[in-house]
């Protein structure tokens, strides 16, 4: 994320404070006495620090009053030295003996007390654990909502940050296509797609591997890129994503490789006409859920439906999967500045299988595709 | 891994049933009634499947007695139908709403009670949360120990995997040499070099982002690549590894960009000696800290002690942080087929700073590199 420009002491205002601020009012509101927070996204997205998480435990504390805590390994110490907010630095050394004691520290210097939240597809077993035996009676609770509130509304930098990560990916996409040929292994053309992604200028670590699935394996929605060759007949579909700034991209099309059947290319258009529904539905006041039950029905209607086995679409932004998920229960209500992907799919196990995934954006009086690639289906002459 | 070839029935034979049961009498006898576990390297140790990790819950549970369970979305169900061995299946839908009832079933299923293992570095609040409740009297506790004993020792068919690992990266390196200029950013090597790595066979899914620092950034161990351009004068310390069929290299170098100051030229020197002494004390039956002691004891008798901030070396193989850690407290006593990291480093925080690191195995009579480029301090013509 590009700082903000500001002026005054730049430990209380910028960015990272101001975010630290919002989510201190989120947390005292829903009861918490503050969160504690392994490194992910949510960790960068508070403090711009990026931390690998291993085998040694690193906790971002951030109490509803008083300075965050940061628990780190000293030889992660480089990383605090250009901090744009005042927070407490706990190092320790080596030892794992000394993890109890500098997580008392910790404890103390955060009040922690009552509840604590903790987010719960990040903290750990470890972390936890030390942390419970620290403070004893605090109790530690999901602040799922708390965080999702923050981090579910991007802010102009944000959204462009997604934009440059759904060109790069568009880019290297078109880059791509010229290697498809008869024989080509899923495998081999998941890397090159890889390299194209990297020189068109995506984050050297990039939001998810890019499932390339043809034939069969098209009809898993999950595929990994296997050594099985491309061939005439196959559908083939392609889902991948750069990362720009930390924000990513997540984008699926679908493929034809030579003639296929004429049932692939009615479920590959039944797809693309729910992809379409899903969109256009997408708009402030909307649910969640009313998006999700317009990219069904179309595949309802077609026959389908039982072979959509999956939810319309998850949020985007920081994470490849976050709120709002796009979800058939979810009554959650679309605002300005959400993101998230739309992606109905047809699975038609043991033979073809079609996705088309967009990323879109909430605005004022609607929504827009951040992504713009041809959506209908491509025959590509092996 | 390459399945063993086995005959006789494959869900009670071959590698995954194997393991299985070695890992059910290490639990037994640390007192555990089985081990829940979250997707990642253990549960693809025990399984040959590969989950991503996001918002819905996935377990693999091992009780002592009778079969595993497998708790995942129904859209991962694919991913079951060629397992080889015997397991319960317990998939639930997009409703997180359903997840306790399945967590129940799973509970049950897998005789959850007094004393269960969890792995701390995996185990998700998500998971442990839910699963605590559906079984409020089985206590949680940590099966790092039994878990480690698993996969510390390697069998031939790992160790030809980490081979070709460490193969692969080197190649990779010598291939992306030719592309250090004046003025290329490390952020531009970077690049290059993952693209030299895939291009070399390297798995797509990467073990780490390779860490390619110059200069002052040089002098900080877990740097980031950054913009700023190779200049004649720095030291140039290259981390980087590949993965092969899901075994991992992880390799260091240090280069001269040009003429460097003598001092630094004299760190180098002393790094590489450290290496050396490191890899000479690696043998069966020594202890984890005493080839720490060997390799920090150059250093300190150099007068750079102080600025070798962190531990000699780790264990690798599937996780690119695993035991056997070397360092100085662990008295652990190294044995045929472990694999570790020796990794000396000296950093002159904001100047330079310089690293180099091998992969060994310990072998019968001794230890053996599995790396073997250059380690001397090369000099780089800008």
């Amino acid at each position: 994320m590009p700082e903000n420009s500001h002026t005054g002491d730049p430990t209380t205002t910028g960015i990272y404070p101001d975010r630290q601020r919002r989510l201190r009012i989120s947390l005292s509101n829903a009861g918490f006495r503050g969160v504690a927070l392994n490194p992910g996204p949510t960790l960068t997205y508070l403090t711009g620090l990026h931390f690998h998480l291993m085998e040694r435990p690193v906790l971002f504390i951030v109490p509803v009053d008083g300075d965050p805590v940061l628990v780190l390994p000293e030889l992660e110490l480089a990383k605090t030295t250009s901090l744009s907010f005042s927070a407490k630095i706990l190092p320790y050394g080596e030892q794992p003996s000394t993890w109890p004691q500098v997580f008392q520290e910790a404890a103390l210097a955060a009040h922690m007390a009552d509840q604590y939240g903790v987010e719960p597809t990040r903290m750990r077993y470890l972390e936890l654990h030390i942390l419970q035996a620290a403070s004893p009676t605090t109790r530690f609770l999901s602040a799922e909502e708390s965080l999702a509130q923050l981090r579910m509304f991007k802010d102009p930098g944000e959204v462009d940050c997604m934009r440059k990560a759904v060109l790069i990916a568009q880019q290297a996409l078109v880059s791509t296509l010229p290697f498809i040929r008869h024989g080509i292994t899923e495998r081999e053309l998941a890397a090159e797609l890889t390299l194209q992604l990297l020189r068109h200028g995506s984050d050297a670590e990039m939001p998810f591997t890019p499932i390339v699935a043809a034939g069969p394996n098209s009809a898993n929605p999950h595929a990994s890129p296997t050594d099985r060759q491309l061939a005439p007949g196959d559908l083939l579909v392609i889902d991948w994503g750069a990362g720009y700034q930390g924000y990513i991209s997540d984008l699926t099309r679908t493929f034809a490789l030579g003639k296929v059947e004429p049932e692939l290319e009615r479920i590959v258009a039944l797809v693309e006409a729910a992809n379409a529904a899903g969109r256009a539905a997408a708009k402030p006041g909307q649910t969640a859920s009313a998006v999700d039950q317009a990219a069904r029905e179309v595949i309802e209607k077609g026959g389908y439906g039982q072979y959509f086995t999956h939810r319309t679409g998850h949020g985007i932004g920081m994470e490849g999967h976050e709120p709002p998920y796009i979800r058939g229960d979810n009554e959650q209500l679309l605002k300005p500045g959400m993101t998230f992907t739309i992606e109905p799919g047809i699975y038609l196990t043991g033979r073809n299988g079609s996705r088309i995934e967009d990323d879109m954006l909430i605005t004022e009086d609607g929504s827009q595709s951040l992504s713009d690639l041809p959506r209908q289906l491509h025959q590509l002459d092996l």
